[in-house]
């Protein structure tokens, strides 16, 4: 299977801008390696992908992704071991949630060999970009959008595939501090929670926006009816430790099936750490902060991987969570990176090496 | 008030497009006026707005627009009387949602010269593309979007506003046949139902299509709750008639303040037709149907005006609407558009003339 690699085009860049790049000083997502995959639906089908100089998009102003969000991305790492070799973290589940986010915004599914050669030549291409300091890797951003013509909302009948990488640093400096939400919500039952849909994202703008300037790094979601059942923290999963015992709520249409979620449950699984998947309520975390039982609460993304939350506000009242000696965030985040940047074994088959 | 007309730049089209129109046979918003105009916010502020040949777009792959969907727009029209005068109906009221819109989704405010002078400049360079067969204007679109760049997910730095017009014929053909949606929701309480947020609409497309499979054109929206209260009807407002009480739903965070939804009402009361304001459920109206008290229910949008439904379906079971010779829908409808094609007095001011 998979697509001959000889029919992905390649156009290479004349000059290379990896000399502007401050490897020691990256940000995320910010800048951007030599080249992109371009792959266009037209007439009912993929035309073959095609590598080329990362550059500017031409769209028409009419364009749907302009006017009906019709648009969906993924977020994965390539990381490179001490021998230079390459390595993607479960890239065939990046590739089954795009196309089950794509089916949601009515986007034409993109082939898995279209996907993984085309990442992988791309990968290859641009293997210099990623990153071997500590904390740092390439972040690659799979992203499809409606290019198709006309202002009548309905599906466009044109669409791009791309993929973009981009050498960064870490999404959030440190511990965050949340806020609960209590007005504002991220997602509909029977809505498009669970999609990694643009529209869901620039939704969570205005909260967060709120929340910042109380004093916040990022809002906790709960759901639209009651405010009751912890969702999401911002655009991560959520888990919470009481006692022991390892919480996060479980997928549904609202909440996205998060790739570093599942990982974090298998691990824990693994190593005798007491896990459940049930709804959390807010009463239930604010009642064990009292209680002195919340010990841990933390995002987990691949943006960020876990990202331990210091503290949570909730209703005027700021709950700070202990300091540990050894969280389960800190030591399931060394399970996981030392996966993905080959420094351990990886009984769960989750590495996945780019071959030249 | 106003920007000096004269400190917004315009450039000609050297050869204008509009014979290349069949003005007989126009779609919705699938053809282009000759130019559009092009506001950047950049460092903060909003640049001076510029008229340019209508033509493509350039944006880095990374514009926060293709991943975030940080995106709004309006749907506005233009129209022509007799003497080949251009009016506009209720403008302002467009404005002053679109900055509603905008705030929501952390998108900065259009000031209201750059977005009238803006429009009314370019309707009067454009005004050759008005349609004046009947049935057909001018649709005109503005839209503002996050082309910042960046792969984190917080609000753009840069921004563009943008108005493009089309010459466009109706948007349904005829009358609709609605299905009541118990399984997908629209909105969220909390969320951004009420703006005109691109994600909103791509949202809608799946569900409508599993509706259009099963020989509907449109869904009903209900609340995702209980998918007990009737809220829109496809990207329109929503009325149904009981025996002879025109009724629509309150406005509210998950519901639009459309503008036609508004005029309505206020035709409705001058005119000695009972309205009511208030929660519909769809007990209620599928009661009614059975009864024989539904008369009317309709669609309420500047794209489609006033939008007869035929029939909807509940639950496996399609229910009729009755063949009325003077149905509320009509005489409205034709009550709104001798206003906006100046054939009737404007007692309500909506009427807002585009002077030379």
């Amino acid at each position: 299977m998979g697509i001959e690699t000889k029919s992905i085009s390649i156009e290479k860049v004349k000059t290379s801008r990896i000399d502007q790049i401050d490897f020691n000083n990256l940000a995320f997502g910010s800048v951007f390696t030599d080249h992109m995959l371009v792959c266009d639906y037209k007439n009912g089908a993929w035309e073959l992908p095609k590598i080329v100089p990362y550059q500017n998009i031409s769209l028409d102003p009419s364009s749907k992704i302009f006017h009906y969000g019709q648009s969906i991305f993924e977020g994965m790492k390539a990381y490179k071991d001490k021998n230079d070799a390459i390595f993607l973290f479960r890239p065939l589940d990046n590739h089954k949630r795009f196309n089950i986010s794509a089916n949601r915004m009515c986007i034409p599914e993109i082939p898995e060999d279209y996907f993984m050669d085309g990442l992988t030549t791309l990968l290859k291409l641009d293997s210099a970009f990623i990153p071997t300091n500590a904390g740092s890797s390439l972040y690659i951003r799979p992203f499809m959008f409606a290019s198709g013509k006309g202002f009548h909302a309905s599906p466009a009948d044109e669409y791009k595939f791309i993929i973009a990488c981009a050498p960064s640093g870490a999404y959030f400096a440190g511990e965050v501090k949340v806020l609960i939400e209590q007005t504002y919500s991220r997602s509909a039952n029977g809505g498009v929670g669970f999609a990694k849909a643009g529209g869901n994202y620039a939704g969570q703008f205005y909260p967060t926006q709120l929340a910042i300037a109380k004093g916040y790094n990022q809002v906790i979601w709960t759901d639209d009816t009651e405010h009751e059942y912890i969702e999401e923290a911002g655009a991560m999963n959520i888990f919470v430790r009481i006692n022991d015992t390892l919480i996060t709520g479980p997928t549904s249409d609202r909440i996205l099936d998060g790739i570093t979620r599942k990982s974090i449950i298998e691990i824990a699984k693994k190593e005798g750490i007491p896990v459940e998947v049930r709804k959390i309520t807010v009463t239930e975390v604010v009642n064990a902060a009292k209680a002195g039982t919340l010990k841990e609460m933390f995002g987990a993304g691949t943006a960020a991987v876990i990202s331990p939350i210091s503290a949570f506000g909730f209703k005027d009242t700021d709950y700070a969570l202990p300091k540990l000696d050894t969280p389960y965030a800190q030591r399931i985040k060394k399970i996981i990176t030392d996966i993905q940047y080959n420094k351990s074994d990886d009984p769960y088959g989750w590495r996945y090496k780019v071959t030249n």
